[in-house]
């Protein structure tokens, strides 16, 4: 048995102090004020609010593309807004658990240059000019640690083989992202393995849910959806294998973009078990706007990352998709206008496990709001997700668990309680039952774009998107995550997907449905979770989904699902209609 | 021990003659020309143009698009074109052996309906109106076998599980074919489970070389490769995962082109491993000009395969890279003019098996007529071609040879002896060595990518395209094809490539040369197997290479590269020059 000189509590301890100590002391937080940080069920708005001065409130309620007008324009600074949104971060930090890094200090030095640079070229550095972009912990940034929560990684680069490298390189994103004009200041919080709707692991331990601490934060993104319910960020940047980047954004209230993988560049990153290159993780972005996820893709794309990443695929930005698509509706309220009304699919549940009330009212909120808007919605029945489930989850178990073993056996840290039983170390799967289940995927593919293609048969029209519920529940209660079907689905099928929130849960209108008859233990299980206090609070959210590398198309779709959505609540009757019926 | 009632050699020798028994009497040859035939070294131009009209001549003698444009205006019937190439293939697989399906009489109904509906309509079907389009014997067309040249699957569609489907099912590639008016009347040799640069199976035999019979036509699209040379076809379809279009075409003067795989469909074909996912084979074009290449790139992606076939990249076929490429050239002799010249890498050798003297005169002639032209040539030196062909030959043997032994073990048929060792049963590689191959293959194209970024050093402008030998030798000595690493290293990076055929060897020019001093054993054994007098008359031709999906850009720089080759030749000074150094 391997022996350690230092054991691994000690180490994490020590890093956890040495992250607290890069907050300047003018930030720090006192014994009480985090005693009633702890005490409260939402910390949003109001709560962290009341840790900044007004001017740092009405920055950090800016989104990104304001804000980066705000400093081209020479309204703002980019060392004021960076100042206020690390200042934001830091509180986030102290009161939520969220970052696991921490590097205002080349922050605040990178946004000096940034406005010298402005003032002295009268340009921008690019399109990201001074935009403040949190990372999660499995981009390489300069002088930075990647754990990826691994205790054995600190003070070091996962992924990263060659020792002159450790904290001198950068993922390839991140040099995309700079060449933009982004500052960068800090890293979130992820969970254990990244193959986890919840964000826990050994060296930070648990991040929740900033608008009810009853519940997760999600993941395993969800350092990244903490941060920004806090407002602590406007736009970051996530990995999605499984729902990652989808998941803590519907449970954090915020916008997500999942792309197709290598349509942006996963070069240079940290991963777990990155051999496993059949089903891939692909980088996405979390922002507080759908404006934010637009300037995220369109200024990466702007570098044409595909001549340094051979892996990605060379499609330039299409803002033509985004027209065409935003000409059909009025973007003040959703409505069509004149042109062909969008025609969407809606998944109100896959008969795997069935949505809880909270998401349940959340769908039949945007159905509602989208038929008013004057587009069509069809009803969505496609193959088995359970089916998908199935297959997709082998890949990600396919090694036996020994990358993910290699690295915790650097430190002697054991598993995750989440993860004991799923990533036990045992013998990989055979290869020729691996190449099996690649033809399952392939199979599964097919006949999901044959039921995609099947749309077209009543009117002409296929299907441009469909609204799917992103979990069976809202924000969920730890450990109470059995079912990530929905979002794996969509990764077994490489499909781009957007994020946007949509309500809340509410103890009031979802009620306890007993006319449900769950259609076996395992609908049950997910059922029975279903608590109507503790999840009050806690946000919804649905994805949007259009196929393969339609990333431009989901947007484009989500800008106007959201504006049919906004106008439907500015209405006011949501409760009303809600409360006697929550189920279509 | 499987005991089978009929032995595969009266299986397959019943196929071969009911084969045969579709070819109409008054196409059949003696035995008298049959003898004659193969006594010819070369079975080209004149031999089989003896057995043809004046009239039919001169259609075969037509390319791809000449043709299209001359039913389309009337000039020609598609009935005339087609009973035109369905006697030279017929002839061709006489006296040659390329043929493992004839299916004239489809193809005679066909291009009847084709000219009634070009005079009723007065509008061609599509781009491809009543074009004989062959197809290797991979691709499901109705009412025809299957077989992959496994004798098992007589009678049946390889590939497809469903008995319902047999000789009912189409690949989707054949469905874009016919759905833009082409003609199908033959399928095409290949060599037991494709991975071999021969073709010889045991249900024909060998498809020998039509312009020099003591060589191969390489494989394993080489039955297209052979018909094509003979002219019973001017475009036509096969596959490539280590070289299986670009080799035929080099061996036979012809055209090709490799995408990207994922670039157009391989939906519903018969394949080796389909399983083994990781490096995918990819169908290409064989033709007799680059004419046909560009209209049968053009031609399926204007159908938008991609909403049928979830694994292709939505790339529209994109006109403004080739007219940008082909805006910098005169198209008569290539010649640079006025915008930027092309950049050009040339690969004179892997380092691991030292061309052959045809080889290198053929690269030295492309590079001259390029310099002359105007271009800018630069030498090559990438990452080892060892190492990729190391990495990308272990992903085509890791199952152990499980999935070739399942269809041998169908009829009882052996493998053939060039495949005994390499495709002997045995146990797959772990999976964990399957994804540490799958890093080490990553790991080669960023290696890769980033020497080519490297090029733009000396003048900011990264090369283009790379001219490459296809094989260390001309047309191969059957037995004698030991390096398969220029065509693989291709596949491994998923590179896009066209072949041209640029010369034959001559025994007078190509002499051996006594200085070069073999770097190992085994480049001794390929340097050894070149022998002038054998491999007089075979032809020689380079691959022009760009990166992933740049099909578009990799057509124009092959069209300027042979029109500037073309006008070099017809400067004829080529022996010459040559004959004296036949190394730079």
């Amino acid at each position: 048995m391997r022996v350690y000189s230092v054991s691994w509590q000690d180490r994490a301890a020590e890093k956890r102090a040495s992250t607290l100590a890069k907050i300047p002391s003018e930030w720090r937080l006192s014994p009480t004020e985090l005693d009633l940080a702890s005490k409260q069920r939402d910390l949003t708005g109001p709560f962290i609010e009341g840790f900044l001065d007004p001017t740092e409130v009405s920055i950090i309620h800016m989104d990104s593309v304001p804000i980066v007008n705000a400093i081209k324009s020479g309204e703002l600074s980019a060392l004021k807004v960076t100042t206020a949104f690390c200042k934001t971060a830091a509180i986030a930090h102290q009161i939520n658990n969220c970052l696991h890094e921490i590097f205002f200090d080349q922050a605040i030095e990178r946004a000096k240059e940034l406005d010298r640079f402005l003032a002295t070229n009268n340009q921008p550095v690019g399109a990201l000019h001074g935009l403040p972009i949190s990372l999660k912990d499995q981009f390489h940034v300069k002088g930075v640690d990647t754990t990826m929560g691994y205790i054995g990684h600190i003070g070091g680069n996962m992924g990263i083989s060659d020792p002159l490298d450790v904290n001198k390189i950068e993922s390839q994103i991140t040099k995309e992202l700079l060449s933009q004009g982004a500052v960068l200041y800090c890293k979130t919080s992820l969970p254990q393995t990244l193959l986890l709707g919840e964000t826990v692991n050994n060296l930070i331990g648990r991040t929740l849910n900033p608008h009810n601490q009853n519940l997760s934060c999600g993941g395993s993104s969800g350092g990244e959806g903490a941060l920004q319910a806090l407002r602590g960020s406007t736009l970051g940047v996530g990995t999605d294998i499984g729902g990652s980047v989808r998941i803590p954004a519907a449970f954090c209230g915020i916008f997500s973009l999942k792309p197709t993988p290598e349509r942006i560049s996963y070069r240079d990153m940290a991963n777990t078990d990155p051999g496993q290159n059949t089903y891939r993780s692909t980088v996405g972005f979390l922002s507080t706007s759908l404006g934010g996820l637009e300037l995220g893709l369109q200024s990466v794309l702007s570098t044409r990352p595909w001549i340094r990443d051979p892996a990605v695929v060379p499609i330039p930005y299409r803002q033509d998709v985004i027209d065409d698509i935003l000409s059909r509706a009025n973007l003040d309220n959703g409505t069509a206008t004149g042109g062909r009304p969008l025609k969407l699919g809606i998944l109100w549940t896959d008969g795997v496990a069935e949505p809880h009330p909270p998401v349940r009212r959340g769908l039949q909120m945007v159905a509602e709001a989208v038929r008013r808007a004057g587009h069509k919605l069809v009803d969505w029945n496609p193959p088995s997700q359970r089916t998908a489930k199935r297959v997709h989850v082998s890949f990600l178990y396919a090694d036996g668990a020994h990358d993910v073993h290699k690295h915790l056996d650097l430190s002697g840290e054991p598993l995750i309680p989440n993860l004991e039983k799923s990533f036990k170390l045992r013998d990989p799967i055979p290869l020729l039952e691996y190449q099996d289940l690649t033809l399952r995927g392939l199979d599964y593919e097919i006949k999901y774009a044959e039921y995609w293609n099947s749309t077209a048969e009543d009117d002409g029209d296929m299907v441009d998107a469909v609204i799917m519920p992103v979990a069976p529940h809202a924000a969920v209660i730890p450990g109470k995550y059995y079912h990530t079907g929905y979002t794996e689905a969509i990764n077994l099928l490489n499909y781009s997907a957007a994020v946007i929130p949509v309500t809340k849960a509410d103890k009031n209108i979802d009620v306890v449905d007993p006319t449900y008859k769950p259609v076996d233990d395992f609908d049950r299980m997910n059922w029975d979770a279903y608590d109507p206090e503790i999840y009050e609070g806690g946000p919804v959210g649905v994805q949007i989904v259009a196929r393969k590398y339609e990333e431009e198309k989901v947007l484009a779709i989500a800008t106007v699902v959201h504006a049919a959505l906004t106008a439907f609540k500015k209405e006011g009757r949501v409760g009303e209609k809600f409360k006697i019926a929550n189920r279509l």
